[in-house]
């Protein structure tokens, strides 16, 4: 429906000065008439300002107020409504608050609500290519994500997955390289993750799966009573400053750092397809501006809280601190080999997803490392 | 002056339906009356919209349409106005189109025009810690520079460093990693810099000033000329995407990939500080948004096409692609601490912009390192 069919779908007059509209109009989306409605913005000796009034119910994968995750998918939720002055309402709800987290992906497929916030490798048992676009074994760095799903054919096929499931997907937020995760003992060879059982989601899982561990995947409210328990052996979750938060150092010493499985993982915006094709020109590109907002932002907070939190787990909660050694990453690699072989077996568009992968990562990785790596190295050399 | 009592200059009523509103009202802003105007959303049968209207004159230091530089600012400008529905109107003006490319500052400091687009070092004549929000030789890469301005104390010193010239500024674009440069000889030594006559814009100018060399600033449209003529032996520019524009190829042949002088360009939206501060919060946050957004995008394109571009510069031009050896490098290192020595001096100001650079280099530097360039050497050794 576009913006001049839904307000010609308005009826009510506005007679000047401060009025208090309830318009209501048939809707001819998939949800109840939540664009339908008009708001006048009440200012005395003012002139009335009306306009389509949007409602969106955002469900999310992340605790409240949770840093980082939870509380860049709110400030995101709070920019559509700020950069709307007020006309598009975002009513947020944590995991939990409306439906649990792994239940967001229905909530907003069945248009129950309009929009979630979450990494969509969750998604991945519903179809593996889901997992590209949160991030995937030796896969892309956040500035080269950035660039595949912008200009590198990355966005057109996410439309596809997410189009195949009645969603609209698009990139807010990314956590940066995860680190490698929690172990109750140190990791000297491939064989120490035989018989590991440990929380890694997304084609991650699926590798350390080939290498004889068992992959779980939790959300991140059911991590550590599983890890305190003994329910698992290890995890990953994110990085320095949201593992701090998570308490894993009381259940497990030994954290890696750089790990394979997740090198820059993305978030998503997801909409309701029929909602978001229904939303004026301008409603869309309010959204779209607020979500590559909080992608510049979230990624800004991580890369900046990551390296003082790193500290404070070395140094006030004794935490040992390791890095995968070459073996370990050649058994990483060899599997990853084994899980993408099998993921481009799926279906074509399984197939197509990754293709395209390795084409970004051969022509923005490439001159990624060419550029960035080759620069960094050398300042390390010459600075120290 | 607020939103409501900019709004209670208004005049004039809405009788509801259809009209055109010529409110006008004096304005308090350094500013001609351009924020008081009031537009009406003429749609048949649909309620007036009023809203406060807007004006933006934009001027640039990019050429219309250079790729990456200029369309991203042009893509800036227009999604103001898109974000607010055409509320706010942007008129943009490319370099030598309202005023020369090096003359925007004082445009927008004076209030002859609203906002511009360039990269802040260029004003570092006037103060030299504009240089740290642009680029500083060793300095940040794209995802760091994010980190500090945002996170890490970055924009309140670039907020001091405007502000004492009534310009308030925010991230808009980044290039990423520079190239080296364009040179007509090899460069096997620091002394090769010794006489030579190079554009480099920046505190990487004052480096190879050190070095010897005669550092020039030219804005993009006269580097060529000047280049052919040979008025310099030498130039930098962005990198293989912009520079295989400019044909620098036809008078030098020898393309150093990653230099130390600009690793990771930040591009500036500025804008007069009345006219900033007399906007309404709404309004702040559209181009806010806006301004966010073209930073993710635009270094998200260089990304993508530095890499092609590169290919086609070695196989379409014969181009010789040379690295500066260690040797260089550390001659490099030498220079720009006296660089920096020197402009600590300058001012308190400057001198606590240098200290929270090297803090930001520490901290966030320091986890970027650990995280993001030890997982791509570990891809890069795994996976070849």
């Amino acid at each position: 429906m576009s913006k001049m069919d839904r307000r010609s779908l308005i009826t009510g007059a506005v007679a000047g000065g401060v009025a208090g509209v309830a318009g209501t109009a048939a809707y001819m989306g998939s949800q109840p008439p939540k664009v339908v409605e008009k708001i006048v913005e009440k200012e005395v000796a003012a002139p009335a300002v009306v306009a389509d009034r949007v409602e969106i119910a955002m469900v999310a994968t992340w605790g409240r107020d949770f840093p980082g995750l939870g509380t860049g998918a709110q400030r995101f939720a709070k920019s559509i409504t700020d950069l709307s002055d007020g006309r598009i309402q975002v009513e947020y709800f944590a995991a939990n608050e409306r439906v649990g987290a792994f239940d967001s992906f229905d909530e907003v497929a069945s248009g129950n609500a309009q929009a979630y916030h979450a990494a969509d490798y969750y998604w991945k048992g519903k179809h593996p290519a889901w997992a590209y676009f949160t991030a995937v074994p030796f896969g892309f760095t956040y500035s080269e994500m950035n660039a595949w799903i912008r200009f590198g054919g990355g966005q057109e096929l996410w439309d596809e997955v997410a189009g195949e499931f009645g969603l609209k997907c698009m990139m807010c937020g990314n956590t940066g390289v995860q680190a490698g995760g929690w172990f109750n003992k140190e990791i000297n060879s491939a064989d120490d993750f035989n018989g590991l059982k440990m929380r890694m989601p997304g084609l991650g899982g699926d590798v350390i799966g080939k290498m004889g561990a068992s992959p779980v995947s939790l959300p991140g409210g059911q991590i550590y009573e599983n890890l305190v328990s003994g329910a698992i052996d290890a995890t990953e979750w994110v990085g320095p400053w949201n593992d701090e938060i998570m308490k894993f150092y009381e259940a497990a010493k030994f954290y890696y750092t750089a790990g394979m499985h997740e090198p820059g993982s993305m978030l998503a915006a997801g909409f309701n397809a029929k909602f978001w094709a229904d939303l004026s020109d301008t409603d869309r590109a309010i959204i779209s501006a607020a979500a590559a907002q909080e992608n510049d932002v979230m990624m800004s907070e991580y890369n900046a809280k990551n390296g003082a939190a790193l500290t404070r787990l070395i140094n006030e909660q004794g935490v040992e601190v390791r890095s995968f050694n070459d073996d370990v990453w050649d058994a990483m690699g060899e599997a990853a080999v084994e899980v993408f072989e099998e993921t481009r077996q799926h279906s074509d568009l399984a197939n197509r997803t990754h293709e395209s992968f390795l084409k970004g990562l051969s022509d923005i990785g490439g001159w990624f490392v060419n550029s960035n790596s080759a620069y960094v190295s050398q300042r390390q050399r010459v600075l120290g």
